[in-house]
């Protein structure tokens, strides 16, 4: 940034002085843009401003160390949008999905059927921008009624980076089980939902039932994941975009944190 | 940036025209800085593809996906050195601090004295950069006997945001344990360099004696806090820079991952 402003700068130099010291008809092509530039001048230190912020931000929703928050701060709202529909949140997915390719390559599985990597499924495997897009990618406090609605039209997008981990792990050997916040009842609509998007041959899919229903995310994948040791699994990897997919008890191996900047799961 | 390559797109393309078209004496004045501008243009999108790379690779370091590493990627040189002079790894650092200050805040402690929270010493309460500045911010491979050279003038630089949250949680009535990597046998320059720093008041400092030696940091770390544990001190939160710091047994109720794109420690 620091380069573009100062080649700027270098370069208006003398566009200025001429601009003011020769007051001819043939030299008002030019001036013009150099107001708008020092305006956006000054905008865009602010807007470097913000950037460090939100970066910030960002870092520290990304290693876990922010407070229970609702919404993103306001005047992240821009940064969070390009993020996300720019090329960011892509290269984040891809070397997400590479690390984790690499370590499960790197296990020895004990081939009987027993070495288990977790997928959650929202903003892990199926991605729920459309949705996000209708709501400020994160600004609007969660609406679960409205959400619910978009989840029952079966029509999340599959994350491309985690399908391929996904085909990975399952062309390993490993067993694959989808563990996600979703309700019981969206079961149908989930499955759907994740054959459209080209993910199958996993082999649980552990949806909230009843009971679970008001529990933290952490403490109730904590359980399934208590479950499934206490049947003798080994929880070799887990995927998931929120760290309530991967603390607590029984934890995998290795972890895989997907970015997320939109919303927090406690 | 893309408003700023716009905006010089637009600033250029009467000026291009103006060079080509009236190729006379007094319209040589403008050209010359074009010339400079193209070439500029195509590295910045080369640069911009960096950015874009080690930001990720940066927030996989952060959020723990990466696989052991020993030096930064090649690439990320001076997006790693630019950070951490520039506002960046400030901003982050004060960040984490104030996060963990608002939850150290909301604790309710029991004030029989078993409550606790840790800080790691390195990239934690005190600061090498003065050494890694000599080393290519993590480029160079991690030369364990030249850096115990540089722990041993006791020179380490106070990280002002973590004195603050250190300060803070003294005054609300934690024990603070420092649990470091750092041999026995540095425990005086250590002590010398804290108090320096203007670091006072813990309550244990715990380095690595003989038998720990070879363990990787993450195991040792985890048996120092288990013995907490087993004395009945409560670990309500844990700062340190390495995700090695934080995870494994008896972990914190809440962990503080300060910001490392330097190196990495298993």
């Amino acid at each position: 940034m620091l380069s573009w402003r100062l080649f700027l700068f270098l370069l208006l130099l003398p566009l200025l002085s001429l601009s003011f010291a020769e007051e001819t008809p043939t030299s008002h092509g030019l001036p013009r843009p150099l107001i708008i530039e020092y305006t956006t001048s000054a905008k865009e230190l602010d807007e470097e401003q913000v950037r460090l912020q939100c970066d910030s931000w960002r870092f520290t929703v990304e290693a876990n160390n922010v407070n229970p928050w609702k919404t993103i701060p306001q005047e992240c709202a821009d940064y969070v949008r390009d993020y996300l529909v720019g090329r960011g949140y892509s290269f984040d997915l891809d070397k997400v999905s590479n690390e984790a390719a690499v370590y499960a390559g790197s296990v020895e599985l004990s081939g009987d059927g027993k070495d288990v990597w977790i997928f959650d499924i929202d903003e892990t495997l199926l991605s729920n921008l459309p949705y996000y897009a209708e709501h400020g990618y994160g600004l609007e406090v969660f609406d679960p009624v409205e959400f619910d609605k978009w989840v029952d039209k079966a029509e999340a997008l599959g994350i491309q980076p985690s399908l391929k981990l996904y085909d990975r792990v399952l062309g390993l050997g490993f067993k694959v089980f989808l563990l996600t916040g979703r309700s019981e009842k969206q079961r149908s609509v989930t499955v759907e939902n994740l054959i459209n998007a080209g993910i199958q041959n996993w082999d649980k899919l552990i949806l909230r039932a009843s009971n679970d229903h008001g529990k933290q995310a952490v403490v109730y994948k904590s359980e399934k994941r208590d479950e499934m040791a206490r049947e003798g699994y080994r929880i070799l990897g887990n995927s998931g975009d929120q760290w309530s997919d991967l603390l607590g008890s029984s934890m995998s191996i290795r972890c895989f944190k997907l970015p997320n900047p939109m919303y927090y799961i406690p």
